[in-house]
């Protein structure tokens, strides 16, 4: 039997899974869904911490998100995970060494893992993303781990989402220009060299560094480079340790707030801009406005004349 | 003594060149003004006929616009002239030789040309332009000439506010890929090749020619190509009869009507946008909206709840 809305909103609440994945994709094929919800629940706890996961194709991201994750399950925190990179295991695009890996946590209750493609609409991935980390928060996380590959604009608009940023890295010859290039060396608020067991993984390390050094801001949190091999699970403790002190450090000093409330107003304003939008199509449909276009291209009335009239129109209840 | 915008605006409608330069001045310097202006008149003839004039620096365009002014002047027609082309002697970017044979027409009444520079600011420039072509018209113009060199978007948007195109070329390697790469092939209604006493010249009109025939839509006029010599006034007369065939043919179809209208339309959608951030801003000065954003910052309100009350604050009048 199908189950109505409001049945998949209380099983949110209440933890159910099955609700919770309804959802997710009742989000994803209409972003207006996430208004009814949110409307409907009212309060959100906003008790979850996003961690962005990024760095070009095969640098081991979803090994290290596995890793994370397991780590994290031994401090019983409750995962989401969002899997926007094309080439991830948990989108079906790899080898199937890597999805038996991710295989592990299906049985796991407290772990939740989606994988979202982007459909065409790229625009709309990021909102999308937003969306689900909503649910994952009414659900009841603790930590949302956000995995996408770092190519292009509409990686760095998703992982603008995140409440901290790991930039994963390989030695591989100007792996780290190729970084900087993209953009990853400004976004990164700890930055990995994985497989470090790889020849030129110091050497990366240090040139990562140099590049943060020249950017640094005084009052700002040394940004760390840390070197991990997440295959042999080295390393992976002290990236833990630093992911919770970057996150201290974020939340004592106030910063973690003002970021949140920065994302909430802008995220304000892009919904207030489309529901304008929206209001000015509905606008467009009544009789009023075509007479007045009829006006408008008989040469009757000119488009400066016409502007306030369409304005009074908008703002009466149509 | 300092005349009033209002004095200006009666000026502007009884023929006042001086009036009509400051008010160029003022839709320059300010892009509200246009509608003060169009309020004030509440109609404007609507009987000018814009011809745009583009084409690669160097291909002569200014030497081209000035027989044109000629040509036309013999039929008793009254010509602004808009030039944005940074290389433009209206501009002052060109050698004494081109200056001095505009300043032919700075005696002539019924000639008014200004240059617009776009300080930096290019959103604005064919906003401006199309500000400046409805003072034209109020100051009862028949023609009004833009003359801009065809590079990079903002100079293809300015050609978008002309009635006809006319896209002047010169025979030389690859001017013909050039075009086709700027996207000139796709606004020119007329195709010049000037300096035709140069090698190539046939060569180049009989490319041009090849590539048109390629994107013909066979309910369309033929667009043809002519050869000219600006310099040496060779080609002038048939250009001008090409110009008002084509002219006559868009008027006679109804397509030039059309033309007109969709950009009414556009124009009037660029306004309400505009004015409807105009509102938005205005709103966010209320305290009702800092009230509002309070919440959100304090986790009271969530984004998606806020939208419907900012929406309904907007409409009430502020």
């Amino acid at each position: 039997m199908k189950r109505s809305f409001k049945d998949l909103i209380k099983g949110l609440v209440s933890n159910d899974r099955v609700c919770l994945s309804k959802l997710i994709s009742e989000v994803e094929s209409n972003s207006s869904s996430i208004f009814k919800i949110i409307n409907s629940v009212k309060k959100i706890p906003n008790n979850v911490y996003t961690l962005g996961i990024t760095g070009p194709p095969g640098a081991g991201k979803s090994t290290l998100t596995n890793q994370i994750i397991k780590k994290l399950r031994n401090l019983n925190l409750k995962i989401g995970v969002i899997a926007v990179d094309p080439s991830s295991p948990f989108t079906g695009g790899a080898v199937l060494g890597d999805r038996v890996r991710m295989q592990e946590h299906s049985l796991d209750s407290s772990v939740f893992i989606r994988s979202v493609g982007s459909r065409g609409d790229l625009g709309g991935l990021s909102s999308c993303t937003s969306s689900i980390i909503k649910l994952f928060d009414i659900f009841g996380m603790d930590i949302v781990i956000i995995e996408t590959v770092g190519v292009g604009q509409t990686e760095l608009d998703i992982i603008k989402i995140s409440d901290s940023v790991l930039v994963t890295l390989v030695p591989e010859a100007g792996d780290g220009i190729q970084a900087m290039k993209a953009g990853l060396m400004e976004i990164g608020d700890i930055f990995i060299v994985n497989k470090a067991d790889r020849s030129g993984a110091d050497k990366l390390a240090r040139e990562i560094e140099y590049m943060i050094s020249l950017k640094h801001d005084s009052s700002s949190r040394k940004t760390n480079v840390l070197t991990t091999q997440a295959e042999n699970d080295v390393g992976i403790n002290e990236l833990l340790d630093e992911i919770m002190a970057f996150k201290e450090h974020e939340e004592l000093n106030g910063s973690l707030q003002k970021k949140r409330n920065t994302r909430k107003l802008s995220e304000l304003n892009t919904m207030v801009e489309k529901e304008l939008r929206n209001e000015l199509e509905k606008t467009k449909e009544t009789a009023t406005f075509k007479e007045l276009v009829n006006k408008l291209e008989n040469g009757l009335l000119e488009p400066e004349v016409l502007v306030k009239k369409i304005i009074s129109l908008l703002k009466k209840d149509n």
